[in-house]
């Protein structure tokens, strides 16, 4: 059905009462206040989306979303567009970054894809959730129908709600399309008010020339739709992938259920932008896992007011930041869970 | 025995072809060039230290060294000095940060008491390692003798060699003695040509009252010492704590045998620096793992030319920040070792 109601529900509270216990918690722990540094501060947000002083980290689902840009075929990528659909069966069989990670997690991973220029056929452990083969190139006319959006809206919604009632603790999103970067720092653009230029970077590793062809393609775009940053449903379907629209619906869907995300890189976090423009509180809910290299993301963490936990250099996609950040948020919950208290240990506490 | 001969054995040298032949292999994985980022410089060390195209993490050891400090009577800690004894219990116990993090990581733990201001008695899984009720006090005279000095060298050394028998893939080194910051900030002013009050910090929760006060008491023992940079054996002894010394007998052996060091924080580093100081090739072995919240650190990373992985705002000891940074390196080998090449999956590769 096409229906943007459920967009309107807002977000679940965060329990402060929880906040609060799992403050005091750290506080008693053999260990100075304040020693574990954002660990503790980790704990604690997860305690309040959890509902509990005792956070965990059991049961992690990540969904891929995969999809195909009409914007590719202007050269904005160093690789080609058949790439999508090879990474496709890539994850499908197993070999690709994300899949690693899923298994050293023991994460539920689901692949999704909602469109490629051509069909993969039927594949092993990936979800054919097909909108249509690839958006329309936004340079040159809105890359999707109304109809499309709310198809790829509703895409990401049903994977979160997947998630949450496989009981899952957190939700990671990633994504993965040739040309997604364009798109991703065109919709930064409207949504921070910057020019092109300003967000506009190598992705999977264009050089100077590249990047200025790209900058230029996203300019134009810009012009031709005259869209406004009040309007992130308008922005979303006009610039976006089917993969970034349906991360932004599956990221809402997480704010509006209380499952705990963890958002990934540039592209992700440019989801959890539109996100909390189309919903402010469901910002309570995004954990920032790493800082992307792609230079367009430290102005996205600034305007979310966001302080990434890694800085690896990372800008892979898949959501293989956040896979790799997930250890320490289950380090995090385990320190706080299984630390003796100082009154457990027989420890003095700090004399002043 | 009292000897400083194997202090001259030089280090292993590294396997430049393994080094190159996991760079080859990082090039084939399916992903663009460099996406890993720092995950990828991880893997190719570690294949360079364990001859290997292969690294593996499976077997990591964790020492961490404790043992009271004489100068902790003049009020340098938040913490009083009983509590160096209490941690001991607390680790004996499994209670402590670093037993939760050795847990998580199936490492094996040790820990090893070279000498406490009152003697805990006989503790399950901690090793008496004796030298003497903790070190003098550095701000008027000598923290240590000859004698001791070499005992607390030769302790790190021994838990270096057993780690190697054990056949471990990595090494860290932890500590605990209150005081040991200011033991620490000592030996890094003369290593690094710098004054008291640049490199003195809160520690375990000073104010800065306290900071302005520990200052003056490193400044007053400088004063005393007259050290040189190039006398790194003197200043260890002059101003170390037993366990600052074992650590940095433990970081040579480790160099020595060719047993990857994962060093923790500031304390750590400061032993660290010590080693490079004594056998400049020793640097090689030494990962470091995290951006301490004490500000001196910043300076002693930026001496050893070192970009630590994590930043987390941790001030623990313990070992712990090494501990929280190994889920990284075991992601990073696994990635390596497991990941699909674009031959094996059929991706097409970068077009510039």
């Amino acid at each position: 059905m096409m229906t943007s109601e459920w967009l309107k529900v807002p977000s679940t509270p965060l329990n402060k009462q929880a906040a609060l216990d799992a403050e005091a918690r750290q506080m008693q722990l053999t260990k100075p206040p304040g020693a574990l540094g954002k660990l503790e501060n980790i704990a604690i947000r997860l305690a309040s989306m959890q509902n509990t002083v005792n956070p965990c980290l059991d049961n992690i689902h990540i969904n891929v979303f995969a999809a195909d840009h009409g914007v590719a075929t202007r050269g904005v990528s160093a690789f080609p567009q058949a790439v999508t659909v090879e990474m496709i069966r890539n994850f499908s069989r197993g070999g690709a970054a994300i899949n690693v990670l899923a298994r050293n997690l023991e994460a539920t991973l689901n692949v999704i894809n909602l469109g490629t220029a051509s069909a993969p056929g039927p594949l092993d452990k990936v979800i054919d959730r097909h909108i249509a083969a690839g958006t329309a190139d936004f340079s040159e006319q809105p890359a999707m129908s109304e109809e499309q959006f709310y198809d790829a809206l509703n895409a990401g919604r049903q994977a979160a709600e997947r998630a949450a009632v496989e009981k899952a603790d957190l939700f990671i999103g990633g994504e993965m399309g040739i040309g997604n970067t364009t798109s991703a720092s065109a919709i930064a653009c409207v949504l921070l008010d910057k020019e092109a230029r300003e967000l506009t970077g190598p992705g999977t590793g264009l050089d100077d020339k590249g990047i200025s062809r790209k900058a230029e393609i996203i300019a134009t775009a810009l012009k031709l739709h005259k869209l406004s940053a009040d309007k992130p449903l308008d922005i979303l379907r006009c610039l976006g992938g089917f993969e970034i629209v349906a991360l932004t619906g599956a990221y809402l869907s997480c704010a509006h259920t209380g499952l705990p995300v963890l958002v990934d890189g540039f592209i992700s976090s440019v989801a959890a932008l539109a996100a909390v423009a189309i919903s402010e509180n469901s910002a309570d809910w995004f954990i920032y896992s790493h800082a992307s290299a792609e230079p367009g993301h430290a102005h996205i963490m600034s305007a979310l007011n966001a302080q990434p936990l890694l800085d690896l250099g990372m800008r892979l996609g898949e959501g293989s930041g956040a896979a790799v950040a997930v250890p320490l948020l289950r380090v995090a919950c385990d320190l706080h869970n299984n630390m003796a208290t100082f009154a457990e240990a027989g420890v003095s506490e700090k004399t002043e």
